[in-house]
Parts: structure tokens; C-alpha cells; sequence
């Protein structure tokens, strides 16, 4: 990928169209798949999402000196995780959504049953994609069996789902803000946290960087929960796909319900300085996306 | 594990008592784990179960020359996989079962959210098992993640799942045999073969060796399944830890009801010595504790 001198909006937008074609291909074309099963793990995949993690792991990996496209079948290997995880939280038996960006969710399509094998078979077959990446030698075969075993930590009970249980278990009220933070961290945070570090690791990151993408990933992770938060307060409706002030309406503990909008927006800031802060200090041949990146997601307005 | 002369009884029983103190210890220590997902997870993984998956791939690391402790990871790693498709498929929106071996399903003990996180968990835990295989330097990582991409694959929407995916919507009425083979193949089929193909490539098999053992498998499997479909018509209740003639009273498509029990106790024989036969052809350093346990399948009565 040529892109130096491109704004940041046409950096996504290529990273995200790269991505897409990879997605597209990511079965092997003499398996046989079950085409009720494709049709809702593709549904769910090709869903409009933003993309953000895997246009993470190719810039941290671009970051450290790398090649984006090296890094891309873990690029590919986390929006299927990021995806599986939305599947399987909006069922009825976890946040019960009828609808994601605009459109129904998967099990409102597929039924519940379908959309949980959907779910079950984007997760699976993220750690096939992840192993791909030692295939053409590029990455040593080491290099690539620590990126799965993160995937794994950092997506599992330690990191994602063990958020997911949190959050469901703390639905009958959460009571203090640290409480959220902790399951923000670990329901968002992680998994943005293992695209740095991956892409990282395949583009030739040390210690020290890797450590430095880590503290970059969860500062931006929490910003974007909270600016999630604040938009679902403040946002617009149309730009966002879905109702705002959904969360009030559920009673749900939200940043802005703890702090209120306006110190909301001050740590989205704050978050976002610090964050970059870390990227300028660890010494990164080309951190110039990730910090476009950081501001990027404090701007948006979806 | 020197067992050499012990019955297969025996070899099981100490198979399934070293495999538990392995899953016992999955997680890193100082992982901190939501205790009520930790929960779930582990009353089902500890619920049990025949670990006839896991056996099988410390067996065909032994039969194909190698140790079976070098195998012990991805033993874990396929009980946990396993483990999670029963979890799901045990769901409302699945099979709705409200008793596996005569004890309440996850979903009915932990509700349906927490049952889906913990089978997630389980299914994402599996590969950073299996991810260890190459810790202790026994197994190179090149075949560590050949193993990986395997368990993916076997697993996932080409294998396992697609199963399941196929099996949802049969379950509308499967007309002929062949379409319940084909899900059978897959459902079960496809995970025992990963379990042997990864024990034999941990213990150093040959392409041709790799091979036999997926023929086994298959036969295995569906022999397997084929007498559980009998023993749900003509067994013993308390043996078997559920109601028997509960695929009758469903209306489900089974071996017996497409073909007879008779005719289906001869399938399973069949399968049982054609199985047998691809082993013992294979050249195998140490094939007994492979054929002992095709045996034993065949004439088991739970």
C-alpha cells in the first residue's frame, strides 16, 4: 500500500477497500460452505462497519517499519472476531438489538440459532486467517504463533468475553465508574490493544513499542466507548444509523450518566493526548497514521 | 504416560485423569478470570464427558511414535472445542435441552447469556491451548500452526459448524440417508478426525500415516454416531444418563429410523473393521491403543 501522502479520510477508505477484497476471499475456494451459514456470517461481515481495528493492526504494522500487507490476514482475522462479537451481543439473550447500523441484526434475519453458528464460525475461522500469515514466509512461523496465542488472550476470558460477562452480569446496575471503565477496557479495549500489538509484531516492533501500542490502545479504546457514549447523548441520528438516546431510555450506566457530557468530552481529550503522547515517545520509524488515527476518532461524529 | 501393557479400560481412565489435571490448569495464573464465567465454562468442561476426542489425539501421537505429553495441549484444546458445541447446541435456539448426562445444561444453570459467553470462551481458549503445543521447543512451530489451521478448519464453517448449520435446517425433515451422513460426517466426524490428524502430526506421522488416520476417523465417527442413535432406541436409561426414545418422540431422523436397528448394529461393525484396516495398513511404530479403542466404541453401551 502507496498511500504517504494521502489525508487520513483516504488512507481508511483504501486500508478498508484492501480489507473487503481480503474478507471476500477468505475461504479457501475448494471448501464447501453452507450457504445459509455464508450468507449470514457475509450479512454480518459486509454490514458497514467502521473498520477500525484492522485499519489499527496495518498502521501500527506500517508504525514499526513493516508492510501493511503482510499484517493483513490479521487485519482479516480481527474484524471476523470484532463481527462475531456483535452477533452474538445483540441476541435476545444478551442486549436483545433488532437493529445495528441501520439495518436488522443478524439473528433478526437468520433466527437466533443460524446467527450463533454465524458467530461460532467467524471466531473459528479468524484463527485460520491468523495462521496464514507465516505461510509465505514473510513472518516466521514464531512470530505468527504469539499473535495467535494473543488473539486468543486478548479476545477470550481474560480480555473480550470476560467484558461481555461483566457487562452482563452488571446489568442490573453498575454503581461506579471504575466498574465501566474496567468492563470498557476489556469489551473494546482489548481486542484495539491486539490489533496494535499484532500489527506491530509483523512489522518488526521491539519490546519497548509493543509496550508503548499497548498504552496507545487502551487510551484511544476508552475514547472511543466514551465518544460513543457522548454521540449516543448528543449525536445525530441519521449519521449514527440507530436512536439516540437509546441508552438513557434503557437506564444504562454510560459514561456521560456517571460525569456528565461536558467531562465526558474533556477525557475523550485527555484520553486522546495521552494516547498519542505514548506513540511520539517510543521511537517509531512511521507513527504518522497511528496519531492521524487518534485525532480521527475523537472527531468523528458516528 | 508408560501404559503400555494396561487394558484399554485402564488406558482411558488414565488418559481422561491426566487430561483433567491439564484442563484444571489451562489458564495462565495470573489471569484474572470473571469467576461466574469461569464457572460455566468449567461445569460444563467438567461435566462428564467420555474425552473421547482428547484420547484419540494422545493415542495417535503414541501409534505414530511420539509422546503423548507433547500432545496434551491440544487434547485440552479439542475437549474445549467440543465442550463449547454442546454448550450452544444445547440452547433454546438450538436443540433446546434442558439435561445432558443427567445433569441441567449450562443455559438452565447459568441462563442463556452467560452459556453463550462460556462457550465462546471455550472455543477462543481452545487455541491458545493448542497455540502451547510449541512452547517447550518438542514440536516445531511450523507444525504447531499446521495444527492450528487444522483445528480451524475442522472446526469451523467447513467443518463442525457447517454441521450444525446444516443440521438447524434439516431439522424441517431429512428425507434421505445420505443428508444425515453428511451431517454426521461433519457434526462429530470432523472433530475426531482433527483430534487423530493432530495427535499423528505432533508424533511425527507420514503424509500416507496422516491419511489412514482420517479414514479411521470418519468410520469411527460415524460408527459412533450410528450407535448412539441405537443405544437412544434399546439402551438402558440409567447407563446412558437420559431419557432413551427421545429421537422418536421428536420425530427425529435417525440410522434406526432410515434403515432399522438391526441394520444399523451391522453399519456399525462394518465401519468398526474398515476402520481397523486402515490403521493396520499404515505402518504404524505402536497402532494397538488406535484399534483397541475402535473396538471399545463399538461395544460400549453409554
Amino acid at each position: 500500500m502507496k498511500m504517504g501522502s494521502s489525508s487520513i479520510a483516504e488512507y481508511i477508505k483504501t486500508c478498508s477497500e484492501q480489507l473487503n477484497r481480503h474478507l471476500r476471499q477468505s475461504f479457501p475456494s475448494d471448501w464447501h460452505i453452507d450457504p445459509t451459514l455464508k450468507e449470514a456470517m457475509e450479512y454480518s461481515l459486509f454490514a458497514g462497519g467502521k473498520r477500525l481495528r484492522p485499519i489499527l493492526v496495518l498502521a501500527a504494522a506500517e508504525a514499526a517499519g513493516g508492510e501493511a500487507d503482510a499484517a493483513m490476514p490479521v487485519a482479516c482475522a480481527i474484524e471476523m472476531v470484532h463481527t462475531y462479537s456483535l452477533i452474538h451481543d445483540d441476541l435476545p439473550a444478551m442486549d436483545d438489538d433488532d437493529y445495528r447500523r441501520g439495518r436488522p441484526t443478524n439473528h433478526k434475519v437468520f433466527g437466533d440459532g443460524m446467527a450463533i453458528l454465524a458467530g461460532d464460525a467467524l471466531l473459528t475461522h479468524a484463527f485460520f486467517c491468523a495462521a496464514q500469515i507465516a505461510k509465505d514466509g514473510r513472518v516466521p512461523a514464531e512470530r505468527a504463533l504469539a499473535v495467535i496465542e494473543e488473539l486468543a488472550m486478548y479476545a477470550g476470558a481474560r480480555g473480550m468475553v470476560g467484558g461481555q460477562a461483566a457487562d452482563l452480569k452488571g446489568k442490573q446496575g453498575l454503581t461506579k465508574l471504575e466498574d465501566l471503565e474496567s468492563i470498557h477496557l476489556r469489551k473494546t479495549g482489548d481486542l484495539i490493544v491486539f490489533s496494535l500489538r499484532a500489527g506491530g509484531r509483523i512489522g518488526g516492533a521491539t519490546d519497548d513499542q509493543l509496550a508503548a501500542l499497548e498504552r496507545f490502545g487502551y487510551d484511544i479504546g476508552l475514547a472511543f466507548q466514551i465518544q460513543d457514549d457522548v454521540l449516543n447523548v448528543i449525536g445525530d441520528e441519521k449519521k449514527l444509523g440507530k436512536p439516540v438516546k437509546s441508552d438513557e431510555k434503557r437506564n444504562k450506566a454510560t459514561y456521560p450518566y456517571f460525569v456528565g457530557v461536558e467531562e465526558s468530552k474533556r477525557s475523550v481529550e485527555r484520553l486522546t493526548r495521552r494516547s498519542k503522547e505514548a506513540i511520539e515517545r517510543a521511537g517509531f520509524p512511521r507513527p504518522e497514521r497511528l496519531l492521524e488515527i487518534a485525532d480521527y476518532l475523537m472527531k468523528r461524529d458516528h
